[in-house]
């Protein structure tokens, strides 16, 4: 910091002043030109990118000189670390100069916002890739994917990083859509939890935390990337908002639209989700940034919008404050609209308003800030390498096992495109992945052992690739059965190759008609099976499929996700009895010859088989997963029977460790609302919570439930808290309850908002 | 008739009074027992009914005594014709002596309303089994609908049965849904058009047609059968409503809810669905007739009510008048209601009004009304078969053609599940199939020629069935291949088993997770096609399904849907020539990996295949059917190039028969609004006409378009007509645009209700 006087006839240079009085200060001092240019992304190096979003380069077609932009100032910067691989150094000096330059140039002197993807970690070259978000909200451990966002948003923060363009927190709503892999799973309570434990985390290093996609997003039709969103008011309010709902209140800074239209509105034009919704009832007082090119998608893809201004105005009116990742509607367009009064001076005012607040906010209008970034930045150093690998430890699901794990000391076949493959250990929003796939003689950047080398460094082992994810040959697939037979026993490596838009098996834009596994990879099971030898399915992927036809032959399956890239020596911990699998199932697996869009979270008649031949069953709900050394259930009980539609209820449930290892179990409780005034859940999760165990160890479980996780939208669209009885249903899944307490809600109903209690209070001494 | 003296102090039995003054009166004379009587329906052969809906057995638990129920009076009787094989003389006989009983029995001696299934012809043992709805919407000729229903309407009329349980108006949203057979189509325009023309035919006849399932069934979650429906309200008011909008315009006197819960609301229970907008809105003043056991279903499966007592009073609330197919909620729950107070008195009163206003008007209450049947009923008259014909020869639409059709005097091999079976020509709700079934010593009840008899008595033919619609042997598909070869082409009929609740592949409650033909047949037809022989394949399904791995490689491809007890000689007359196909089809095939739920009304996100690596476009498109004679079309135009939004446009179509045969074609107006307040369907049909055309002639098609029909729902929820421009795409398909017309929309925006113009006027000359 230096130390600079303040001139007193401006005051918004003034810290000691309010922030409000400063940006007034400010937006009174604007030019229509200068104003525009705060809500404003820029991306320079758009051009060198490959295709990283949809219609990027049909929406960016006209190169902006970067020079007459800055005469005004920027807004914001867009990926300046996240567009090709650029050393961490390298990358922040150069920053340094941009923002200089902005500063330099323009009359006020105000740095742009930086904002850089980072779902599994900083998307920068060097940086750790994390596991995925499935992987999270598989852990049930909130306070780890806080510490993994501290941790990354600590080292962004010190790169001149400003804000982070996560978490996602859509609902998985149809595993056929190419973005479940960026989400925490199906249940918005999960969601919501981690969600906000990653915002909790990534604020705390000072970073924006950005909400997205808001809302909808996740149950567009057949589960089609950026499809219509067939939906109702309820549905929205009880399933997709929640999440959201949970992580405002954790502190995020900002929120980005979803790209999609709900029932026909799309949401970078609709006021009463961007604004009723957002800042009237939840009071939101960041600031809205648009999902990629979302506010030309208005005009060019909507057909909502006449022109290139009328989108902006749209936008504007709708509450979107900052047009990303390039200027576009927000520049010219806009400008005419302002000069011809076809937009109101006051809608730029208010988002102009939000962006300095913000700025100033971040310390960016104070005298003294220095652009220039802290020296010597790690961003993969050897605790974020241990945090990685924890949380893949922490995340891996053992779904099914005939006793063939722990492997102890057998001769292993490792066989599949996903054993020796590094790629297979991420998501389509890692580095590698998104920006790195474009630059193929850029080395990878982090190390990343594969499931086969970490399996090699503990057992003895002969490998065979078997086939690509997509494609392949019977010779090769031959030359895995004979490898296969080589062994005591075989690890099957399957899954997904991440990727953006047709260049991977899932991730964005990369959905999928139905749930077999990609390419051969069902063939190539097939026939290590038809060897006879035991199998140890190891599953590598973005989504649950279908791996019904097998299951009953299958010694054993464990599902990895994307475990970022300490997951192979995760994995194989696993797979050894090193780690005892503590992860549960975040999405549910798909039944023999059932149908998407599913969910768990269905009604009485969404679950029935007798009512249809589409049986929708999961094979693995919800909620599942296997131990090493299974808890023991002592005891499950409820101090109470009348539970005060404003009070509370204490459910107790008292674990005890059987076994010779330590282990964990994730009590699970579910809501079971009987009678309501609308069709509910037959079961809806309220709280859980993951108990750690040390061998012979009992421990209580004390959860403190308010009668706010009962509410629902009723028939008139409000929260509501409703009298009458519920019940309780306490379990290892969603499918697998231990005890079901009947409790009847008493007093008046009442009706709940925001405020309302999101979470329940856990004590596990 | 006989005459009979009315009491003075009767009037409810004086037809010179008006209706309400005689229904006033009844209301007040009447006991609760009495009154609530009305309400219910009562199905006296349901123990001996197979599983013909949900929950039957478990809903039916409580047999009643008749002769105890008869005492207060019926309000319906169920299904006297189509619960068992009846001969229709014994049936009318039995159904009077019923009738007798119940007037005698009764203070008021009210006979029963008598209500039959009747969707492709009265659903009766020896009734015409017509073409099924998919049929009637590829004609294209709401007229020859009109007359199908006009005629069996007259024989149900004949038999004594007041009330017809059809037309299903549901538009088709996913084609894995079993009942997609029972729909129309996918197009809410076509749907309507057919549909009002069913409605004016059957009401034309006397007989009340009962508009189902009034509103959201089709678009429930993955397509599985009364799973929840996730939908908004544009969504609904756009698409799903129209058809009953345009059905009760054409006359309808009764409306059965869907079972489905919408957004969680069942519509059962929604006074919004079955009051503000069908009576506040829509002025319907017949009666709402339950869906079998859905009042029971409030509370057993939707969970929105606490016991029968509170299913009864929600119904009722909502404004289901009549519980059918038997008397549960509406008994004894009901009457507790109202001894309690916890059911309005004033709720009965008002179904019980709307139930006798409609028995009143249908000549119930007149004293000299006799429930004798006329007569000499023969359900299956030459007129009716000749018309069952026609519709069928105007409905089968030819997809492909490499010029192998029409076949003349080849030597045919005739292969298929469906070639030799007369129940590949019917759906779930023909007679055979949904109650024959379960009485398989009965003979079918009339004559069905199969595929193979018609095309026998035309060509030389061998044949081999090669497998059954579901499952099969190597041994059966090798014996269909050696066939194959004795043959120059080989016809190959596929399609469904339509049934019941697992009894079929299609059908109610046989909903399916993916498009693939059923079994092995495609397993089959690729065994066939790997002859090198040139393959026609026809196929017989209730719905589309996935073509797309054999397209290019088939020499021709006829759909036939189910077309009824006519339907062989009809498709044969399409092979061989005789017959030049004219239908359309009503539901687009889906295209290679290609995803459901999909529909041609998307807007531009869903139809774009860059944004996502499934590809929504159709293998063949809702519209397409060729000729073998394909009209030239000469010119189109539009006089005018301003529209006023509250006047109308001309369009002109000059047509020419070029060729030797006489053709028609099917003249399709798509509208195409390029911006409008939410993202609108990039084309939606708004108006088509069929043109026979002999040879050489040449005939203008004139449509004149009311602005009305460019009305959608907005922002604000009101159904608007918007100034600005728009296009008028004019074609054969809805992906074969012959010319765009553009015109722009002058005047103000205008807010258009239940009254607007629906369809277009043509002309032509």
């Amino acid at each position: 910091m230096t130390t600079e006087t303040t001139a007193p006839d401006e005051p918004w240079r003034d810290p000691r002043l309010s922030t409000a009085r400063r940006v007034r200060d400010l937006v009174a001092r604007m030019t229509q030109q200068e104003k525009i240019a705060q809500l404003q992304g820029v991306w320079t190096g758009i051009d060198a990118a490959g295709e990283m979003a949809p219609h990027q380069h049909e929406f960016a077609v006209t190169p902006h000189d970067f020079d007459e932009l800055t005469r005004h100032g920027i807004g914001q910067l867009t990926r300046v670390f996240g567009t090709r691989p650029v050393a961490p150094e390298v990358g922040a000096h150069s920053l340094a100069r941009t923002q200089r330059k902005i500063v330099e140039a323009s009359r006020f002197g105000i740095p742009a916002m930086v904002h850089e993807e980072c779902l599994t970690g900083l998307a920068a070259w060097q940086a750790t890739v994390y596991p995925s978000p499935l992987c999270w909200g598989a852990t049930f451990e909130p306070d780890l994917i806080r510490r993994m966002a501290a941790k990354f948003g600590e080292s962004m923060r010190r790169l001149g990083v400003h804000q982070g363009l996560a978490p996602v927190l859509d609902v998985a709503r149809d595993l056929r859509w190419g973005r479940v892999e960026e989400t925490i799973g199906e249940d918005p309570h999960l969601v919501g939890l981690i969600g906000s434990a990653y915002v909790a985390g990534l604020e705390s290093a000072g970073v924006v935390a950005t909400l997205k996609h808001f809302a909808g997003y996740s149950a567009s039709r057949a589960g089609r990337n950026l499809a219509p969103v067939p939906i109702g008011p309820r549905e929205l309010a009880d399933v997709l908002l929640p999440p959201f709902e949970m992580a405002l209140r954790a502190g995020a800074r900002s929120v980005m639209n979803s790209y999609a239209d709900n029932d026909g509105v799309p949401v970078a034009a609709d006021q009463t989700m961007l604004t009723e919704r957002l800042r009237d009832e939840y009071g939101f007082t960041g600031t809205v940034v648009a999902d990629y090119f979302s506010v030309a998608f208005l005009h060019k893809l909507h057909g909502v919008a006449a022109d290139r201004e009328d989108a902006a105005a749209q936008a504007l009116t709708a509450g979107i404050d900052v047009e990303l990742p390039t200027v576009d509607c927000y520049g010219e367009p806009l400008l005419a609209g302002l000069g011809s009064g076809r937009v109101d001076q006051a809608l730029v005012d208010r988002a102009l308003t939000r962006v300095l607040t913000q700025k100033c906010d971040l310390g960016l209008l104070d005298p003294g800030h220095s652009p220039v970034p802290e020296a010597g930045v790690d961003l993969d150093d050897p605790e974020s390498r241990a945090l990685a690998r924890e949380i893949a430890e922490r995340s891996i699901v053992l779904l099914h096992n005939d006793g063939v794990l722990p492997l102890t000391g057998k001769r292993l076949a490792v066989i599949g495109p996903r054993a020796d493959e590094p790629g297979a250990m991420m998501g389509c929003y890692s580095f590698p992945l998104h920006v790195g796939v474009h630059h193929p003689d850029v080395p990878m950047g982090v190390e990343v052992p594969t499931v086969l080398d970490a399996l090699r460094a503990e057992h003895d082992v002969v490998f065979a690739r078997g086939c690509p994810v997509l494609g392949g040959t019977d010779d090769e697939i031959a030359e895995a059965v004979a490898t296969a037979r080589l062994s005591e026993v075989c690890v099957v490596v399957l899954g997904d190759q991440a990727g953006l838009f047709g260049k991977g098996t899932s991730g964005e834009g990369c959905d999928i008609p139905d749930l077999k596994l990609p390419g051969r990879q069902e063939e190539l099971l097939e026939a290590v099976l038809g060897t006879g030898m035991p199998v140890v399915l190891v599953l590598l992927s973005g989504r649950p499929y279908d791996i019904s036809r097998q299951i009953d032959r299958l010694a054993a399956v464990v599902c990895g996700f994307y475990p970022g890239e300490e997951g192979g020596p995760a994995l194989a911990g696993v797979l050894s009895g090193r780690i005892n699998p503590s992860g549960r199932l975040p999405v549910g697996f798909p039944g023999a010859g059932s149908s998407q869009p599913s969910t768990y979270l269905a009604a009485t008649l969404g679950t029935r088989s007798e009512v249809s031949t589409v049986d929708p069953t999961p094979l693995f709900p919800f909620g599942h997963g296997l131990s090493y050394a299974p808890a023991t259930w002592v005891a499950v009980g409820c101090e109470e029977r009348e539970w005060p539609t404003d009070g509370t209820c204490r459910v107790h449930v008292v674990l005890r460790n059987d076994m010779e290892i330590a282990t964990s179990e994730v009590v699970q409780i579910y809501l079971h609302d009987p009678v309501a005034e609308v069709a509910r859940p037959v079961r809806q999760l309220i709280g859980a919570v993951k108990v750690d165990l040390a061998p012979g160890q009992t421990r209580t479980v004390t959860a403190e439930l308010h009668a706010d996780l009962t509410a629902y939208t009723g028939r008139t669209y409000q929260r509501q808290v409703d009298p009458g009885d519920v019940e309780l249903h306490v379990g290892t899944s969603s499918a697998n309850v231990h005890s079901r307490l009947r409790l009847t809600m008493t007093g008046s109903p009442r009706v709940v908002g925001f405020d309302r209690a999101l979470v329940p209070e856990f004590d596990t001494p």
